[in-house]
């Protein structure tokens, strides 16, 4: 199995390393590749390529390969746009595109990114490419539904715990229950197997966003790599935060209210969570979702050795410190 | 003729008309119908649905409507982008979405507006779905491509008339180009029927694009809807311009350099351009581009009022007054 994984994040690396773009107007195209060689998870290509493998048999993972690049180049063109509407200077330990060049090309180079992006995935079997292109639009359309909903929710105080859940559905979580359909879809998986491995996907996003929001009050920060309490310090409503504003009989409108240090606002915002148990149950949660993803595979025939791997991913995700 | 062209207004206006937006985050869509409704001449749209008439013999029109909506969405999502890039006011007499909500709102909304044009343009036939969607991609890099060579130009003094072509051909000819080829397209004309129309509609960009150029500085303000003089007061690189600025032995420079009063400034490269022809020599290369455009049709075999449409649509265009 290391073996498949390893042969997988050799793929992934070597595809994008060698992404051949146009010699016309460079400037368009170095924040592309900047934006690409500056790591990260790899987490939708490799979900891509494992649910492929779970139902190729022995064809070649490379038969796959477009379209797992093609929703890396997606995803990290969201990040892009996403740093220039939130004004972020850092993204994995690097200036963002905007603050390196500026503006425009941070918006330009995204718009370059979601073409070059439709174009890989585009590059399959034309039996397969309507269904492969509907999944990538509709997947598409729903993160910016996501992200906006994101943005609505800064101006209320009253969003509900479901909204939030379904903020991060839309924002985070159909896109890797897109990757891991679109493995699947283009392995020629039946559409029970296809539906399971989206639940799988979405379920273990949600599990996989509501930890990163624990990490970011409760982890480690020499191993989360971020400051610890940017959430807490901007009231971003992550599900600790909605949950304690609706639980703690004012007490947290009222923490957010003061003139605090940040420092300050931290300390008593996470004594508040620990008096209502938040970060248990924001945990019991991320177990939740992790188990209803291996859940969704029950019953699902695939490759045993991918479908072991599928499991101690969601499993993993809901212990990861980092 | 004339009823053709009405029924084609129409299918267009009630086509974007009638868009179904999802339900999810509003104020994702907002943005886009208020672009989409803000009028324009639908050229894209227009030269599809005619093309198409051109080749299709009884087919219905609203078989290329799908193509027709897209291309005209993703005209707009550039627009969009573009003013937040230009920081620009106003587009067609109404603050630009920017102004009118925020950048933000103006990144995403883009964004989503250039995923459902992809949905619109693939909404084909799936034989023809591969080469509608990867000339409808390329096209858009192209257009990339050009809009980030005028940005370049801003920084550099040097620009060769050819460079300014090939600029303009990438950032507005292509996609008249790709209108009339995936017209011609969807109603399953010959390659090399397909070919001259995207030679006529690339043509017809340039005398578009050119006759452009001079209207802003030559136009009759009331007419053109536009200042005149615009161009010359920020010094944009324009085919009169780059010409001027070979011709004149540094006249051109020194005026651009000296602190004078925007009218002052447009009234003395005025006379530097009338001095050398520029005026006369831009219209006779939008009437060569125009006569090109037609050039390309002859000889093809396509339905004969829809041949006249064309030319006369070509000869208009290097006559046009706005």
């Amino acid at each position: 199995m290391e073996s498949l994984q390893d042969n997988i994040s050799e793929l992934i690396a070597h595809g994008l390393d060698t992404i051949q773009y146009p010699t016309t107007a460079p400037a368009l195209y170095v924040p592309i590749a900047y934006t690409l060689e500056s790591g990260g998870k790899r987490l939708r290509p490799r979900l891509l390529l494992s649910a492929f493998a779970a139902f190729a048999g022995d064809r070649p993972l490379k038969e796959a390969l477009p379209q797992a690049l093609g929703l890396e180049i997606f995803h990290n063109f969201t990040l892009l746009h996403d740093d220039v509407m939130d004004n972020a200077d850092i993204r994995r330990g690097r200036p963002t595109v905007h603050k390196r060049w500026n503006e425009n090309a941070a918006i330009l180079s995204g718009d370059a990114m979601l073409t070059l992006a439709t174009e890989y995935i585009a590059d399959c079997k034309v039996e397969l490419l309507p269904e492969v292109l509907k999944l990538f639009n509709t997947t598409a359309m729903e993160i910016y539904q996501g992200q906006q909903l994101d943005v609505d929710f800064e101006e209320r105080n009253d969003v509900s715990v479901e909204e939030y859940i379904e903020m991060i559905r839309l924002k985070t979580s159909v896109l890797l229950g897109c990757a891991c359909r679109m493995g699947a879809m283009l392995a020629g998986a039946s559409e029970e197997a296809c539906r399971a491995m989206y639940e799988y996907g979405t379920d273990l996003g949600l599990a996989f966003q509501l930890r990163d929001d624990w990490l970011d009050t409760f982890g480690d920060p020499l191993e989360f790599g971020k400051e610890i309490g940017g959430d807490i310090i901007n009231a971003k409503k992550t599900w600790l935060l909605i949950t304690a504003l609706q639980e703690s009989d004012g007490e947290v409108e009222a923490i957010l209210k003061e003139d605090l240090e940040p420092e300050e606002r931290v300390r008593q915002i996470v004594r508040t969570y620990r008096s209502l148990d938040i970060d248990k149950r924001c945990n019991a949660l991320v177990k939740e979702y992790s188990e209803k993803a291996c859940g969704a595979l029950k019953g699902v025939a695939m490759d045993g050795k991918l479908y072991d791997y599928f499991v101690e991913l969601a499993r993993k995700c809901a212990d990861r410190t980092h």
